[in-house]
């Protein structure tokens, strides 16, 4: 079936049929009107794995789905900082998708992380959103290139699993711009996403799914979003609110569309909205007809593996490596213990509604042994999974330890430790587990860890017993083939943090604002999340965003800025692999604002590159930085303002690692604010018409108060406003003031 | 001339009269009203002092005002935790003022310290609204009770001195109500001021002249104050707003008297609001006819002295003293280098509206000297007071220590370091004097800082040069031979801190936020403030709140918590001078919540007591819990709320130094929330009606459901709104949810 164009479909709609249009015809399926030529489209679950469910299943992510491929999930894809792989993830999905005759993929999830208490996090990319706006449109152009639709999700500021579907997240309108809103306005206005989902909690008050403001005047007005708003599942609280609100899409239906066919015979609901509404999802139906017909059919599962393993690689993120302890050698004689239950039951994706079937399973213990040989490791479990301590496990690793060469202890959160639908209480490292590192380390200081992870877990108590540590995040069905990999060298490690590993939890700056009770959230910290709030303030931290170890060393130099336009600039630099062996990194561009109106962060994520060279290659990376690189949300003038001043744009590996430096001079956006009678005598003194205004109207005698002031006086009176002056018996009087004021006008407008 | 009963007097005026009361005659009177038997009052600036500026005088604190005794300013005082010395020093106050005939003092100021950069930070008394509010009650009671009125400011949230004059302060209801109304409302529910001065920030965007939320709502409404709301001077933005809003007097006069006239002509303004606010200055003018008719005429300057000198000895506060360095002998044989220009010029009060001529001025050179004979003392400036470095004095103060016992450094903030008007940007000391002391330490580690600071500056780069730290603030015109009796052990120190001084400016918990910019300040660290983010975030300061050494010990035992009531305790607990002299200590009272909806602070400050005790003896100590005590402010239910529960009572010498701790169940105030469709599982199954509710509409199915999750799973769906259960197909559907919810206020209305 193919959906004919939208209004003549439109017109032959009746009232009921255009209300049931708007919500699902079940938990997974949308309404079809076949005598109008309305298809149903089936959407499924699925950023990181296709979640097809079967027919008669549960609802809940407890029952078995379809197997597909189990990519990396978007908190270790998102350390590869690599678009162009995401994309290609992105385009597996959408044929996975496409096979199965799916039309919307509920993806990606672009949600910033907040809090490394919170549940979700493994489905989403990163503290930060600009890298995050990043991924997610490469993700978004990875689906949709093959004529299946995603959703992009959650929004808005659902950051927390805590009363998700209750809680109102209060956020101040700068803080929204430019952390909670930024990486989905990107995606939207690049990558063009066939739907938004509308979150389950509330903004400001406000349900998500009924916020007109985010919904209509944001998402459409301002960004031009022309697909259609599908509500969360089960998140509509009110079906007519809602669809005034601009969710176009109830998921899943709830009974309700009688509610909107009275409201819109009661006047309650004008029926254009629903009208709008339809026209929408009419509209996502053809740009998904191609996916709905088939696509490409049936995908190749092994390259999907390769692909899973290939992005699996690039995830890890190597945190330390003391003494060039990895890689490991793969010829002995030396004996490898491997330790710890996840070596040989893989902890690889997390649990809620994007958990997968995958189409097969790569557990690291058998890799290793495939590469170094079965005789040569020496495997013990270590722990258990539930948690309950076993003195006969550690006892057993650490005699294992002490009579082998090197120790690899695969550590990490249990399953039940984390998923969607609850936020963590902390970031420990289980202390079961931590007992047994101590134990292991102290039979072989010749100890690597490798962990398996949603959320981040904090190290500080424990690294000091580990010579190495690599970060596997969940890293999909081929997880365990790719650490392996990495181990052994045979990959060379290139992940790099997207989020702060901080040393304590207390450290994190929404601390003591997460998550919240009563049904609120207060996003206290404002802009000063993850690494710009620990940047700012100086805070010492266990590894810092960006941050990620290599078994070869990269220089860079040369960074050069070239102005391209007012506020614009191109930087160059140029990267060296000046070690002994072959990989990639990631330069990272900053930008720190020199002086500036507001508190703004230390600096901020404008730019980045994934740069793969040759032993002692050398290329030269290019970063172009637009005026929204220098920008900040003003509140006062609602807009996305540039000031003038100096800006300094710095190179690095990570936040804490910046190599190279420079300045430049921004000529600003030129908007100067009008002044008037609230404006403060320095204001009228900085600005050349009204100075020349006051300097006219009696200056002299102002000048000579002025400089016969302290400094502390001085800076206390310019800092009154015009219009309290004259109390104070300064210069001018109040009557003076009207006549200042029309003056200052005339000026402006003749300037 | 006495004021007649209001309302036949209100009666007689003209409008234009009216009008005309509700304005300043000059910058210090009110208007006055002969013919209708209105006099004019005069009203005066003097939290620590009176100033009366002479007529001809200038308006900016610059001039000269009539002599006064100048106390120690609030931040001095305050460290006493002594409310019957406050009272004390208010009623010298009040004395002083009535013998000039000023009807009106201007204090006390009750702000919240929320950042030590305020530069108006020596004007107000603390982090903690608790102690505040009881030390503001004080002063307001001992003023009054000579006749004189009083003006407690500024209200509300006027927390900085950045853009003070327009900068909204942006406020959650919570923090509001906890933090910087809760001392205001208790000075006003207790010792009924005069006036409250409205501050000239805005909060929550609207000026706090025109705030009638704050003014009208919650000052007069919820807090029965009857009294009179005078403006800041010149924070008068718009008259007519302003008396809408609940502002009586505008102070000083800006000519705006018309405006007000032709509002109520044309009905922009209802006479009834006008007469309101002449009903009220009325009042207060009756309420001061006694201070106006001069009170005690002259008073006793002497002993009015000797009441600053008592207030500086208990304000002073012994931050460090290693080896017991303090006290210095009286007799010699050994020198004393006494170094620092503070020593013989010192700064004793801050710069701005509360700045005094006092009576005399004790410096503590000429009373060192005096104490242990001139010839025992060296004397050598050190620095200069305009920071301009001099190798020379350094030379001189380190070859003078060298040639002494003890070296005593006077060091501290020069004046033009803080004012009002002002904010500072970093709370270090002076570097110059930094060396000055890294020189003289070297040179003797018998080293002995005194410092004299408004705001708090930080220790940690420098104490380690210092064997012992006397803190003396500002210590007002005795505050020389206070800190020369207390450093000779004449009289034993016993003053502690009501602010943390933090390690370093980055740590404060409003850092990110302070001072805001584009004319706001986000108020994002919410109730943590002070003490409240540092205990929580279990950060290191310097020194913590309530800290102070003194010469003797003291220890705490035997509490005992006795249930006075619902929710109410009264604690006893024992205190004994476990040392060799005579002297004071504040033990403090916390409650700590065990488990709470919100996030509450570690632990605030609920009691405390100061008690003088000889050696060997001991006293019984009792403080009273109200329901108070244990509240927070519910922005849910707009109320102050007991929850059921557990709270820790904890007894200590500072937030850091809890000696005794004892917990206590609360019975809550047994008002719980009415459940909705939006409530979740797990609320009705906690609420014994619901769950009942629940059970018989088909609670087996459920129940079975449930047992059969993960644990994962059960806290997700616990979490579930009703209304989203439905929709997931768990144990009821949509159709049902009615029924239900139709039962449920059924089974509520018959319990």
């Amino acid at each position: 079936m193919t959906a004919r164009p939208a209004d003549p479909v439109l017109s032959a709609l009746t009232l009921e049929q255009k209300a049931a249009l708007t919500s699902g015809a079940d938990f997974w399926h949308t309404e079809a009107v076949p005598a109008a030529g309305v298809p149903s489209a089936l959407v499924a679950d699925g950023p990181h794995g296709l979640r097809k469910q079967p027919e008669d299943g549960d609802h809940l992510g407890l029952g078995n789905s379809i197997p597909a491929t189990c990519f990396p999930p978007a908190v270790a894809l998102a350390c590869s900082w690599d678009p162009a792989l995401v994309r290609r993830v992105g385009a597996a999905l959408g044929a996975e998708a496409a096979s199965e005759r799916v039309s919307v993929l509920l993806g990606p999830g672009v949600n910033i992380k907040r809090s490394p208490l919170c549940g979700r996090n493994f489905e989403y990319y990163s503290e930060d959103p600009f890298l995050t706006g990043r991924l997610g449109a490469a993700f978004v152009d990875g689906v949709q290139s093959r004529g299946v639709g995603t959703s992009l999700k959650h929004f808005a500021a659902n950051n927390q699993e805590t009363d998700r579907m209750r809680v109102s997240a209060e956020v101040d309108e700068r803080t929204l711009r430019e952390i909670y809103l930024a990486a989905f306005e990107h995606v939207v206005t690049t990558a063009k996403p066939t739907t938004v989902m509308s979150a389950y909690n509330k903004l400001n008050g406000v349900y998500a799914t009924e916020h007109s403001r985010l919904l209509t005047e944001i998402l459409r007005g301002e960004w031009g979003f022309d697909g259609a708003v599908v509500s969360d599942w089960g998140a509509v609280a009110d079906r007519v609110a809602s669809l005034a609100g601009g969710t176009d899409l109830q998921m899943p239906p709830d009974g309700s569309d009688d509610d909107v066919v009275a409201a819109v015979r009661a006047g309650r609901l004008d029926e254009a909205v629903l009208d709008q509404a339809v026209r929408r999802l009419l509209g996502v139906l053809e740009r998904t007809a191609r996916g709905r017909a088939g696509g490409a059919a049936e995908y190749d599962r092994d390259a999907h593996h390769a692909l899973a393993h290939e992005a699996a690689l690039s995830g890890a993120v190597l945190l330390k490596n003391a003494d060039g302890v990895l890689p490991l050698a793969e010829q002995g004689p030396g004996r490898i213990a491997v330790i710890g239950e996840f070596a040989r039951t893989p902890r690889y994706q997390g649990a809620g509604s994007s958990q997968v079937v995958p189409t097969r399973l790569d557990d690291a213990l058998a890799a290793v042994e495939r590469i170094a040989g079965a005789d040569r490791i020496v495997f013990e479990p270590g722990f258990r999974l539930d948690g309950v301590p076993d003195a006969g496990l550690v006892a057993d690793a650490v005699r294992c330890a002490a009579a082998c060469e090197t120790a690899v202890l695969f550590l990490g959160l249990p399953a039940a430790f984390e998923s969607e639908g609850f936020d963590r209480a902390d970031i420990l490292l289980p202390a079961d587990q931590q007992a047994l590192l101590a134990a292991v380390h102290a039979a072989n200081p010749r100890t690597v860890v490798v962990l398996s992870n949603g959320g981040v877990v904090s190290v500080a108590d424990w690294e000091s017993h580990a010579a190495a540590v690599l970060e596997g995040w969940l890293l999909g069905q081929a997880g365990g083939s790719a650490l392996a990999d990495l181990l052994f060298g045979r990959a060379n490690p290139a992940g790099h943090l997207t989020e702060t590993i901080p040393l304590r939890l207390q450290d994190v700056p929404s601390y003591l604002h997460f998550p919240g009770g009563e049904g609120q959230v207060v996003y206290g910290e404002g802009v000063f999340v993850g690494y710009r709030g620990y940047d700012t303030a100086q805070q010492d931290v266990a590894y810092p965003f960006g941050h990620g170890l290599s078994y070869t060393e990269f220089d860079l130099s040369a960074l050069n800025l070239a102005e391209t336009g007012p506020n614009r600039f191109t930087a160059t630099f140029t990267v060296t692999n000046t070690g002994p062996v072959a990989g990639a990194v990631v330069p990272q561009v900053y930008v720190h604002d020199v002086v500036a109106s507001v508190a703004r962060p230390e600096q901020e994520l404008k730019g980045f590159a994934r740069v793969h060279l040759a032993p002692g290659e050398s290329t030269v990376v290019r970063v172009g930085l637009d005026e929204r690189a220098f920008a900040y949300w003003s509140t006062r003038e609602d807009r996305w303002k540039v000031e003038a001043g100096i800006a300094e744009i710095r190179v690095g590996l990570s936040s804490r690692d910046v190599r190279l430096r420079e300045q430049v001079r921004l000529p600003g956006d030129g908007i100067g604010p009008v002044l008037d009678a609230s404006s403060t005598l320095d204001e009228w003194l900085d600005d050349g018409i009204a100075a020349a205004v006051l300097d006219a109207a009696g200056g002299p005698g102002l000048k000579a108060v002025l400089a016969g002031m302290s400094p502390g006086m001085r800076r206390a009176v310019g800092a009154m406003p015009m219009r309290a002056l004259a109390v104070f018996g300064l210069g001018f009087t109040g009557d003076s003031l009207p006549r200042l004021l029309d003056a200052y006008t005339e000026a402006r407008n003749l300037a």
